[in-house]
């Protein structure tokens, strides 16, 4: 079976409504996501330190649409990793192991990898919203479409809008009997 | 620079001191690591899911001898990673965490690596105590000795008594400029 390596922040773990709710929680502005296309997130939200660094940041943050019935269909084709940049921020791991084992059950703890670096991560594929990740990444990558990434091309990434578009893909009959 | 994903439990942490040390506190029977040669983990201490997950456990483990030289040592020619099975046991990510804080401050949160399997880690060597995380592994590999693994034969691993005899190997000058 092969393997995908998978983001969390941006790909299954929608950061940018955590951002957007709790900027307007503390400043009254309602920030729209096409305003932001271009920015890098730091850009984007001047506190997102602050943000990252609070309780709950990480185990209440809403999933992105699709992803759980997309991971569902994949574990069936595919041995799947969630691989996630968590180190950086201490208090993510133990809040981002418990939003795996909330929303994708199926996920055990040996398909997950909290780290800093990505680049000693080797799967077939990695589906990731930053290019310094995907990068240094040498099967095939997909970049999921996130505001920060929005206007600069893919390069030698394909482009991923959303889930739906995934499993189009990567469950598509043709794809399969391609590379299975 | 080459790179090096090294284990944390069993190589850099002496989990086997806090073992035997709850072990006594728990029972008042001293137990010596030579009786436990041959045994997994799980032979040699009944209680070793109860002490994995007591708080404390990985915050406190005193240091493999050498560990720390070495680590220094090593820095200047190779990128080191640290890779650890953590995610079996969740309170254990943000402990592990701090005591390589504390002990190993030159390593960064970008060289640490909390996973389930290791399977996916791609370095050009890896030292690790256990066949299951060497045996899926394609570099260059050292088995490192602790009592569970002291009866059984190395197979196609390297098998090393102590951090001098890696320091000896992996920094000898002849192994370097072969490598380099």
């Amino acid at each position: 079976m092969r393997t995908i390596a998978i983001d969390m922040d941006g790909v299954l773990a929608d950061v940018y409504r955590q951002f957007i709710d709790m900027h307007f929680r503390e400043t009254g502005e309602r920030l729209n996501p096409e305003q932001l296309k271009g920015l890098t997130e730091k850009e984007a939200f001047p506190y997102l330190y602050t943000h990252v660094n609070s309780e709950g940041f990480f185990k209440n943050a809403p999933l992105i649409p699709g992803a759980k019935k997309a991971l569902e269909n994949l574990s069936a084709k595919y041995r799947l990793f969630i691989v996630s940049a968590a180190t950086e921020f201490p208090l993510s791991l133990t809040e981002k192991q418990a939003w795996l084992n909330l929303h994708f059950p199926f996920i055990s703890w040996k398909q997950m990898v909290f780290c800093g670096s990505k680049e000693i991560i080797q799967t077939d594929i990695m589906i990731d919203d930053h290019f310094k990740n995907l990068d240094t990444f040498s099967g095939e990558s997909y970049l999921f479409t996130q505001p920060h990434n929005a206007l600069t091309s893919p390069g030698k990434h394909k482009r991923v809008h959303s889930w739906a578009e995934v499993e189009n893909i990567l469950l598509h009959h043709s794809y399969l009997t391609k590379t299975e």
